[in-house]
Order: C-alpha cells, then structure tokens, then sequence
C-alpha cells in the first residue's frame, strides 16, 4: 500500500522562523518515506486545500529545503482564513476531505498561532465526525508569545532579539544627541494583547540609565499623568528618555489609544501608529524634542538577526511534528519546555490540541514591574536565554541571500472550482 | 618643547561608524606621541571646546579605543550647534582659541556632515585671522550621502545595507501574505534632500517583482496619480506593491509632504510620517490593505548589520586626518575616491575645504529611472560595493555588546562660565 502523504501549511502572520518549522517538517519526513510519502504545501496556507492548489515540495532539492532554515517569510504563502465550525460551513470540511482523499493525505501539519491552533483543532476531529482517517497535528508559531502550554513560541525570541538590539542601538544614538537635540525617542513594537515583544526591548538595559527607560504594556491602562511625570523625570536625570510602546496600548476605557478617533493639528484623521501619538503627546506636555520609529514588518522578518535558540527550536517543533505523526497522534502539538533557565535547557513536549486552541497567554502580572512600566528580574530570566546566540543567514552582494522555492503545483485531480 | 595636543569632535547626527573614525583618530594619534600630545575630546562636540568641558581619551585603555570600532553612536557625545561667521560671533572664536591656548591644542579633528564642514573651514582659518596657530581637519561623516569631494560618505553603506535589508526581508514577508492581507508595504528611510538612502533600497530587488517596486525619492516631486497608477499595476501584476520612501518627499510645490512647521535648531523641518501618509492615500483610493514601517534612528544606529567597506572607510578617514595633521595640512578633509567599480577597489584622497563646506551632493539624475520611481543600473552599480561585506559587533547575553567608555574630564584651567 502506498504510504499517506502530507499536508503542510503556514498560517497567519508570517515569522522570522516559520520556515525553519517548514524546514524541519520536510527533512524529517524525507526521512521516513516508507511511512510518509509526498509532503504537499498549501499555497497561500489552508486556502491551498480548499482551492486544490497543492505545492509538491518533492520538486525542490535537499539543499533548498536547508535553505529554508535561514530563511523569513512564508517560503509557501500564508494566510489569515479561519474556518468556521463544522455547523456553520460543513461545506468546506467535506471539501477538506475531498481535497485530501484525491491526494491521499492523512498527515495535516498546521503551523500556526492561536486561531490556527483552532482550525487544526477542528480538522483533527474530521476523523471522527466525517469518518476522513487523518491525523492532525499543530506546529507552534507567533511572534506575540501567547500560545498556552509551550514555554515559548518559535518566531518570539527571534523578534525579541531585535527589538532588544534595535533599543539598544537607537538609545545609544538618542544618548549622544540628547544634549542639543533629540531628548525623547519612542519605538512602537508589535503585541496587540500581550505585551511580551515590548517586554523584550526591556533586555537592552542592562544598567541604570540605559534605553528604554519606560515600556508601555497592552496590559496596563495607560496613565497619562502618571506617564509624563516619568518621562520628565529620566530626561531631567539621564538626560533622555527611550521608551518601547506596544501597539496594543489602551487607556483606562480599554479602547486602544490608536482607536480613539484623534485628529491633528489640520483636522485629519489620525494616521495610526500610536509611536507619533506619544511623542507628540510629550511634546505638547513637555516640550522635548523627539524622533520616533515604528518596527512594523520590519522586526518580524529580521532573519539577519535571528535568535539561534529560536532558530533551533522552530525547527525542532517541525521534527516533532514528523514524529509524534508517525507515533499515530492526532490533536497535539510540540511545545517546548524549559527545563532550567541557567545554563538554559528545554526540550520539545506535547500539548492536547484542546488546551491551546483559541486561548492568549498574557504576561503574567508579576513579569511587569510595580509602577506599570518595566520588567521585573523574573521577567528577564525568562526572556534571556530566548535571544540567546546568533545564526546568520548566508550573504550574497552585500545583503542576505534568501531561497525562493520553485512552488511546483500538484496537478488537479478534482473537477471545478471551490468558492473560498 | 611639549608636543601639541589634539581636539576631537563629533558632530550632527551620529551613524553606525563615527566611532570607527574617533577610533582611526586616536589609534593613529597614540602611535605619533613625540608629534601629537593628548587626544581631547569635546563632550557633546564642539559644545565641549566652548564650555571648557575636555574628556581625556588618554584615560581609556587601548581595549576600549579598538572597541569603537564595533560601538555605534557617538562615545563622546555630538551636537547640533553652528558656529556662526566670525563676523557675527566673534566672541565664540576667540573663546575657542582661549581654550585651545590653555590646553596647548594645536590640531582640530571635526567629524560630521556639511554644516561641520563649514564649521571646521571657520576654524581652520583661525590660524590666519586670529593668529592662533591650529590645524583643522574634517573628518567626513553623514549617512545621508551628500558631501561633495568624496566618492561616498562614512555612516552611508551602512545605512544602505540596513535599508536594504530590511525591505528585501519586509518584502518576503508582504509576499507571503499577500493573498488574503497586507498587499501594500511602506517603508520610510531617512534622507532630506538627497535620495541615496531610498536608492539603496532598490539593492534589495534582485528579481523581476522583488520588493521594493517603486521608489519615491525627495529629487522628484511626488505625482500622485502616476504613483497611484504604478502601486495598482504593481499589485496586479506582483500581487503587493513594496515602496520605500524619503522622510523629504516633496509635492509639485516644493513643500513637504509631511510639512507641519516645526523646526529643528538648524532651521530644518521636523521630519517623519510621509509613510502613514502614502499608505493611507493609496487605503482611500485604491482601497488595499497595509503596513508601514518609520525606520528612523534604527537606521542609522544599526551596528549590528554595519557594512564591512563603510567600517573600514571610516576608520581610515580617522586615520588620514591624523596622518594630513601631521604632514602639515590644514582646511582639509580625507576623502574616498573609488579607484574602480569591479572589483571595487578605492582609495583615500584629499578635498579641499572650501570646496565641501555647505554643498550638497544630490543623486545625479541618472542614477533614478526614467519614470522616477526606481533605480537606474548606474546607480546600482555606484551602490553595491558600499554595502558589501559585514563586520559583526561582539554579543554578550545575545545582545551586540557596545564599549561605554570613561570619558573622564579634563581639569579645567578657565575660570568662569561660557554661556552659548
């Protein structure tokens, strides 16, 4: 009998190390060819399935494959698609199963946050609910570290280690000129609900005075009074004031700051950005002069300054993925586990599917400092070891040199079109 | 007799090298002790000959000076402060020279941009005009690219290489989202009048559809329906559409996009925000999803992904300056002259001060594409060696660890206070 083949595909906003995951689900499969036959990529995520448009990543050789471990991005497209309960869109699961039976699928490795962990969740009770055998498993993935039951999630440390160096940098800049030039400097960070990317800039100051001097958390209600007061008094006592803000920053009504249908001085629309909010917000106030940046993409693609932990353990939940397959489970997912912070040590576990699904994992309130706008020593111990090492990609002309796969489609099987 | 002491200064804004040129100052310095006595420098440039207020980078360990070379940002602190003509503030140049006397200073070295440049041209002719002997040197340094006299500018490439970078890794991952979310990316860069920063963006697009697909430089006056036009076609036919703009983006009236009044201390525009700007124009009228990102003193801060030509570049205009002091020159500044293209071999020169001082060198028109929204392969060609090569700084704690150094004060021999 011919082995099942594999389904893989990446959803939601992409990271600096999905495709290292990728890398790790494809290598170890290869590795089993008697028990796993081809690996299909869906391209542009589970719209690929839907839509039929399978990659067969059997075209691409082993060293491209290799290539992906140093690669950004989403080497076979994303996508933001939930699905819907098998109740609402029964349609689009019978089309899952007609997709996957043509091609022989019976693995579904789903690489994904907090919705996708959801959708996997689901398919994986295709077997039972539509008679489908096929088992599913999910591969941890988001820059915002909120999935439960992993200590960490692949594309986090990544992301921290840039922000903590992209702090470090600008503050240093900022220090230099504050004398007669810029006082304040304010770096708006990913992290809509949780506040571990702006936690992580935290980890540039390693001594008194050092940026960031303040972090604004999505946790936290912003106090403005109390905020300004703050700000005066690390320019009156450092000379500067660096500060991390997330983007997810609210005021006490929790709506976010960005949200709050603010006009300028011409009586345009805010243009978004909550970074230019508050440092006009301290001008106005205080006076000072500012400059201000806005990481966007930016920081989540930052492969060239990858974490070598992160890199390590994206790749290892995509292994994980392979073997916990291969052992017969179905509805799980590789987390990771910390074993001690120092030295550092994890090893990859296994999480229930039903635990994760569909639940953020905030900031634990003792991680943020007392008065609201720092990070504890607890909270660094954490982070610490998560930006640990370097692993830079290879560089060609001057700029790093990234793979782009040929993407060979699977030929059709099926009649028609799906209407997504 | 006691050999003459040495003045140092930075000056504007900082960059990723200028402490490779302090370090290439002082290095070079320390090996001619019979010539050249101490290196002071100014706290906060030039500001710290004014107030009497000399650090002695005698006191710092021959560790820490070779640790400048991997340190961004200004180790002695820089300035925004002008000197006016000698004629308008007399009273400030003989100040200098009374300080200059009390420390037996007889060489200048001043590292920054254009406006430094005239500065140090002031005090060159000091000798003359004041009778106080002294030789002034400029030290180039600007990551805007604009000095004349000079292939290219230290603090540039790297910038370059950041920038570019950061879109080709921004790029894939637009790409990989493109289908169901963000389909338009907006990076700004730095870059007032001259477009050598968002030229260097165009580095990043190797391939036919490779981010960035359109350039918008402050040389062209930005034409909204054209642009419009391009960034639909771009998504048409790539499925995003990547830009890169310049903070000096100006309309067909001359005026900044971004224009709201405020001034810095040079009389310059307050810059920053064209990018929310140009993403929501093309929200409302063609109605795609996106990002931004301001990258602002990232960009020039980037230590971490420094260009290995522009590193030694800097270093060796350090040097120069030091070696032209010696040979007895004075109103110069150590310049690079590109000797050839493939391979890319230069060498330093000397230009003459009069003929940099307050000239700025903008892109020629050739090196921007006929449309005026990308890159000629002149230009590309111009560009590429800037950018090649990395020199990594050292991390410690998976962070770049940069040398603070002492900066332990001269004794003062004035009595009283200069007030500015």
């Amino acid at each position: 009998m011919k082995p099942k083949n594999a389904f893989y595909a990446q959803s939601g906003g992409v990271t600096a190390v999905i495709n290292a995951s990728a890398c790790g689900v494809i290598e170890t499969a290869r590795k089993h060819e008697d028990r796993i036959g081809k690996v299909y990529a869906g391209r542009n995520g589970i719209i690929g399935a839907l839509t039929e448009d399978l990659i067969d990543t059997g075209k691409e050789s082993a060293r491209n494959i290799a290539r992906l471990r140093t690669t950004p991005g989403g080497a076979f497209g994303s996508c933001r698609y939930k699905l819907k309960g098998l109740e609402q869109n029964r349609a689009q699961f019978e089309r899952l199963i007609e997709v996957f039976r043509a091609h022989n699928i019976g693995y579904f490795f789903y690489n994904g946050g907090g919705d996708s962990a959801d959708t996997c969740l689901k398919v994986s009770q295709l077997s039972d609910r539509l008679g489908y055998p096929l088992q599913a498993i999910h591969v941890p993935k988001t820059v915002d570290n909120d999935l439960p039951e992993t200590d960490c999630c692949p594309g986090f440390g990544s992301v921290a280690k840039y922000v903590a160096t992209s702090m470090r940098e600008a503050g240093i800049d900022v220090a230099s000129m504050a004398k007669t030039s810029t006082k304040v400097f304010v770096l708006e960070v990913m992290g809509r609900h949780a506040g571990w990317i702006t936690a992580a800039c935290g980890l540039a100051a390693e001594r008194e005075g050092d940026a960031p001097h303040l972090m604004l958390f999505p946790e936290i209600a912003f106090d403005r009074e109390m905020f300004l007061r703050k700000v005066q008094s690390s320019v009156e006592r450092y000379g500067f004031c660096a500060i991390a803000v997330s983007e997810g920053l609210k005021g006490a009504d929790g709506k976010l700051l960005t949200d709050s249908g603010g006009r300028d001085a011409f009586g345009h629309a805010q243009l978004g950005g909550v970074a230019p909010l508050i440092a006009n917000l301290i001008k106005e106030q205080l006076g000072y002069k500012f400059h201000w940046a806005v990481a966007d993409y930016l920081q989540r693609a930052a492969r060239h300054i990858a974490s070598k932990t992160d890199v390590e353990q994206a790749y290892r939940v995509g292994e994980a993925a392979v073997k916990y397959a291969l052992k017969g489970m179905n509805a799980v997912m590789p987390s990771i586990v910390r074993v001690s912070d120092k030295p550092y040590k994890w090893k990859i576990g296994v999480a229930d599917l039903t635990k994760v699904a569909n639940r953020e994992k905030m900031m634990p309130r003792n991680f943020i400092s007392d008065d609201g706008f720092g990070i504890t020593a607890k909270c660094r111990r954490y982070l610490a070891p998560l930006i640990a090492g370097q692993d830079y990609p290879p560089f060609r002309n001057g700029l790093p040199e990234y793979v782009r796969l040929k993407n060979v489609a699977v030929p059709r099987k099926l009649a028609g079109e799906f209407v997504l």
